[in-house]
């Protein structure tokens, strides 16, 4: 395949994640436009042969396929209003965070003003952008994700369609990333213990990898209980975790770290063992969790769908 | 080598934990005694050729090395007791959970008692033990360590010695550990997400997967941080977090999903800002975590060190 036969890309937003987007198209030969609210970053691309577009417009009108990767859905619909009349007939996608609601309303915009849509997350650093096992996760118009499945994979070899409605990969987004911040606390909260003692957090990183190995594996028995409700057959119960949950005063005395912000998962661990769920598997915490209340109804949003 | 060659053992506690131990040293062909506080564990170990000590002082007796596997260090202390005359010459080893301060504590109670000590934790779950990768981490009494290496990599190929003070195991067993409950509980969270909308737990258990491939990923990179105490070259800054945290309310909105127990967690990241790590890494975090106040002095258990 020669340069002239791939996609024609547009990608706008030049952050470290749309600059390795950017990137990756560039390397595989496609005819890359590049766009950016601060123009000074689509330099080292313009130097590596993409064009730069000093307007939105030029740079939409540009590729019929056009990747934003701007902060927000907000800063992403903002940013494309001045373009809106170029919009009809293309392929819109969008790589940012954002709520499942940002994304429906981002869809119905789209379809308002012609466009296309697909709307993805990229499940992994900049860094990773265009390796065969990087994983990149879209939901929306399922022929965006067929007519330009090969350039999409450009940018990561694990790429996957959730499902027509355009919300899903935001929802899933938020479900997958809700481990992050907490896992890495735990992480630092472990360093910062070690450093007490005058250890070095690298002694513990080898240990800390099989640990999340561990976890690893454990999810998928986690995921039939909830998908069964069945949780009496537990490897490792509530009650076993609620009596774990007593070494945090003594890892506090112990090393002067805060562990306060364990308190309300010690309470999801009670309100567990109160619902009847003591000697039931941990993961019925998912119930305990469930519990808040109903949640909005979601409205479609993903024309056609 | 003979069974008559191999190390004689004797493992008292048989939880699932314990059961799987002497289960391990059974196949590999040690001449293994099993004593439990209700004898009727015992009885499968017995039928796999195990001898079942009906009383703890027959139990140390049998075994120059003596592996506990009850549920606390104040439980191990309990029912070696009525063995303590027994106990002179024997090298005893305990695989419990607990504090680094009940590790020193029991350390003192068996060099009192004449006998060697080594605490250490199965890094991983019962069905694991025996396996080459499996890690088993111990500190304490080295001879102990060094003349047992054999026997105790029977348990798990990965078997490490920390060092000489009885505590680091348990030190390191909190450390490390203290990544489970809120990692699981952010994926708890995102199943219960998902069955809010109908989608089983199942179809976000590969994405999880190698989000956790990403969170490992990341801890090296952490730990440098750490430990040169230079938070400034940030790949994900406390802000950005700061940013996504504001995500929560939508997905309690969203879904209808308890995100209360996530309030410390952006209170950490609003105090590490306001401490001036905003534009900093993440990893910024640990010097929050450890501003509660100094730990307790710990004091060198060990005999010997």
């Amino acid at each position: 395949m020669t340069k002239e036969d791939r996609t024609p890309v547009t990608v706008t937003g030049l952050g470290s994640m749309g600059r390795a987007l950017a990137g990756a198209f560039l390397d595989a030969g496609h005819p890359t436009t590049v766009w950016n609210r601060t123009p000074g970053r689509a330099a080292p691309l313009a130097a590596k042969g993409a064009v730069h577009a000093g307007e939105m417009a030029d740079a939409v009108a540009a590729s019929r396929l056009v990747v934003t990767c701007l902060t927000t859905f907000e800063d992403t619909v903002r940013a494309l209003e001045p373009a809106a009349g170029a919009l009809p007939g293309r392929a819109l996608v969008t790589l940012n965070s954002g709520s499942p609601a940002g994304a429906r309303e981002t869809a119905a915009w789209a379809a308002a003003h012609g466009a296309r849509f697909l709307a993805g997350a990229v499940k992994n650093v900049p860094s990773a952008v265009g390796r065969r096992d990087t994983l990149l996760y879209y939901s929306g118009d399922r022929t965006v994700f067929d007519e330009y499945g090969t350039a999409l994979r450009v940018l990561g070899g694990d790429t996957v369609h959730l499902g027509d409605e355009a919300d899903l990969a935001a929802l899933y987004e938020m479900s997958v990333g809700a481990m992050l911040l907490p896992a890495l606390t735990g992480f630092f909260q472990g360093a910062a213990a070690l450093r007490s003692r005058g250890l070095e957090a690298g002694t513990m990183v080898r240990f800390a990898e099989k640990w999340l190995d561990m976890i690893k594996s454990l999810l998928p028995l986690y995921a039939r209980e909830i998908d069964s409700g069945d949780y009496t057959d537990a490897a490792s119960s509530v009650n076993l975790f609620l009596a774990g949950a007593a070494h945090d005063d003594e890892l506090r005395k112990e090393t002067g770290v805060d562990t306060d912000w364990l308190a309300p998962l010690n309470d999801l661990l009670k309100r567990a063992a109160h619902a009847g769920h003591g000697e039931h598997s941990i993961a019925a915490l998912t119930e305990v969790l469930k519990g808040a209340g109903p949640g909005v109804t979601p409205t479609p949003g993903t024309p056609g769908s």
